[in-house]
């Protein structure tokens, strides 16, 4: 990167602000996708939104790609630097500008960590709903980037449903303001929603105004084994039948179960061929009622075992064999690919098991966790990243897995993206007509094709 | 219209679908707007998505403008064909294609009427959430289009957050399908959303994906009599305060209470400066719970008088006061004009005073009801058409009031749309850059620029 740009932007952001030393670009090459990276020729961390707009400005005037960046915790390759050029990092913005009880809704800035956000929401008695497993290290900007999903989908939707405004900056350096303190808003065609899940390809989100919901007053967590996914599936039917949408449906197939409880010896009933955590928050008297309800259609369904635990810390507890499930597997190879597809509810089972005849097919270890609330699937394969030929299959075997997918009225990503990972199967789910129409959206924002080049939108 | 091409659009739907005779057309040169109407040069009646196809096709060849439109109860203008060319009546397209209890989901055609599929789900023990006050005659699509809102929009959100997947038309006649059956999806930008409040500006609707929910075991309506409006505003401030997110929160402002008095004849209390309807829906130990804890809130924050409706049957007759707002002022001029603007929730009193004296300064009668619950209102003015100065002054003061809700963090229309009416404002609310923006996205859609002109995105 020569040397006069790097001079620019520190006068943007001052010199510390900017790194050019090879030892902390390779930090900014990867995100957590395996086999993806490719270092950038700088990284600039601004601090306010005209930073921001100066950067991208002087990124445009010259056409070098700008691929902003949180915690890089995205698992498509969506913050890998592919074509080079300067990573946007956000983690200098991490100001919570407000949190309104009145309003409930909060003002952040991009580089806020989602558990933080969500913390300080609980501590005026509120909840920030979008709860993606990485909600952790992941940054609120990030998570609005991807539309970050997460175990509480069914019941309370995904991140595009409690974005309520953003402040962003076009490519171009102009500012833009979508949405605001509103619940209902319909000037102007739903760039809020347009930038929620485009993946820093069209905008860089320098503030957003997220809804919050009044805490609940209960959280309760059960779980029940079955014989079987399909007769879990079946369960999770009949609860959805019964007219309940819980807070929590996660199911664990029989591989990971074993797999979590060598990790967590936490005594899981290994002989199961599914684990299903099934849970609810709310007033305490529909909690305990709703509760009671799974656990009878749970035994009804033919579970062979269902506890209900009898208070949060309990339910913390089941529920950490689900949060576990990733790195329990990650223990048995030192390559991990953690995939995500969704297909409908009631196709989870004929997709599980499409997965387990797909990965005996071309011989490689695939486990199967997820989300049975709402279809959306986590097939996680292990492996010896020095077996090549082994990668090859994994390669062959998930690509097979997205086409099943689609087959099956699904789709290849359900919340972690489509980044680098999915671009080459985006035409096989969308077709190619609306491809084109995205690249269209994609020039009406980035003309010059600067802002995360590569990705969605290339 | 030239002669052939109405013999071309003839071959796609047969003759009979075609219409131009000037009678005909008159009906269609005018929604539920006032004072906009502008007659097209003939009407088509598609009944397939491959019509639509080949007649979006014809027309962007010739460039002839196609305006979509479902029951025509817009309310921004959307719907009038103001550049003329042809109006793309769905109302033959409306087919129930699916509804699955399963997957808590409907698949419909654009012209299915609201109602009708709320009804149908209902049937199934099932809910359609969005129920803008049109419901009866307006149609999905045209709900679709427009992002409509409603009284619940507080508790459930609006139109946006039902749409799981579309079917749509380009301009240029190409087939695309948005989203699907699934809760979790994320391959591409959202153009599920962006096509959804984009009112028929940027693809024509042929069918939609929409989410249900379990239908409320429970719902009850109470009312509460204010002094004033700031008194029934700290009320719903309270509310929310003690952490209860009621599905109906509206308000009737004094000039409303009097004139749905008189067309009614309920028995209103005249005397009192505001009404406010609140109102859930759920479990019923729950609804009951919150009932008469708004009950309490209500009477702490000094209401004259609360009642809570003992059964749904005196609920709906409570509602019946909010729901004859529209119809009890239109008796009072034979030209009404209904607005729509939003503002932040704690602000919403600050904006009735502010339209009162707006409407006291021009001298025109304005009477404001709406949903408190999300800060939407809805200022009526009252005139006679003939009285041209009137006119004038009612445009003035609007405009003004336009202004006052942006400068209140507010918006120009929470669930109208923009349409032709609203379009002269629209760079106030969104800066100039922004709707540069607009148009440029419009453009990736419709290079031709022949679907609805002259509304958003022109």
């Amino acid at each position: 990167m020569d040397h006069d740009f790097a001079s620019a932007l520190a006068n943007i952001v001052g010199p510390d602000h900017v790194r050019t030393a090879p030892g902390e670009l390779s930090v900014y090459a990867r995100d957590a996708t395996p086999l993806f990276h490719q270092p950038p020729g700088l990284v600039v961390f601004p601090c306010t939104t005209s930073e921001v707009s100066r950067i991208l400005s002087l990124a445009s005037d010259r056409g070098v790609p700008v691929v902003p960046r949180g915690a890089g915790s995205n698992l498509c390759a969506a913050t890998v630097p592919v074509r080079g050029g300067v990573v946007l990092s956000m983690t200098r913005m991490t100001h919570i500008v407000e949190i309104s009880t009145d309003e409930m809704l909060a003002r952040v800035q991009p580089g806020v960590t989602t558990a933080r956000l969500a913390d300080c929401a609980e501590a005026r008695g509120l909840l920030y709903a979008p709860d993606p497993s990485s909600r952790v290290t992941a940054t609120v900007g990030g998570n609005i980037a991807t539309c970050a999903g997460g175990l509480r989908g069914l019941k309370y939707g995904v991140t595009r449903n409690y974005v309520l405004g953003l402040e962003a900056v076009l490519p171009t350096g102009e500012v833009i303001r979508t949405g605001g303190r509103l619940w209902k808003d319909v000037a102007g065609y739903d760039l809020t929603r347009l930038l929620t899940g485009s993946e820093g390809t069209l905008a860089v989100i320098t503030e957003a105004t997220v809804a919050l919901l009044p805490k609940p007053a209960e959280t309760l967590t059960g779980v029940a084994y079955f014989e079987s996914l399909e007769a879990a599936s079946h369960a999770v039917g009949q609860i959805i039948a019964n007219g309940i949408v819980p807070a929590t449906l996660e199911f664990l197939d029989k591989k990971c179960i074993g797999v979590v409880d060598d990790y967590t010896g936490l005594g899981l009933r290994r002989e199961a061929g599914a684990m299903l955590l099934f849970g609810d928050d709310g007033p305490a008297e529909v909690v305990t009622g709703n509760m009671s309800r799974m656990r009878r259609i749970c035994t009804e369904a033919g579970a062979i075992e269902v506890t209900v635990a009898p208070d949060v810390a309990q339910s913390e507890a089941l529920l950490a064999a689900r949060r576990c499930s990733l790195p329990a597997l990650s223990r048995l190879g030192s390559l991990t690919i953690l995939e995500d597809v969704s297909v409908p509810r009631p196709r989870l089972a004929e997709m599980v098991s499409r997965i387990d005849e797909i990965a005996d097919r071309f011989d490689i270890r695939i486990a199967t966790f997820g989300h049975a609330g709402d279809g959306n699937l986590h097939p996680t394969c292990v492996l010896d990243p020095d077996d090549g030929d082994a990668v090859e299959r994994a390669h062959k075997a998930f690509a097979e897995i997205f086409r099943t997918a689609i087959r099956l009225d699904g789709t290849i990503t359900g919340e972690h993206g489509v980044g680098a990972v999915k671009l080459p199967f985006l035409g096989e789910r969308l077709g190619q007509e609306q491809v084109e129409l995205l690249r269209r959206i994609k020039r009406a924002f980035d003309p010059a094709g600067i802002l995360n080049p590569g990705k969605l939108g290339s």
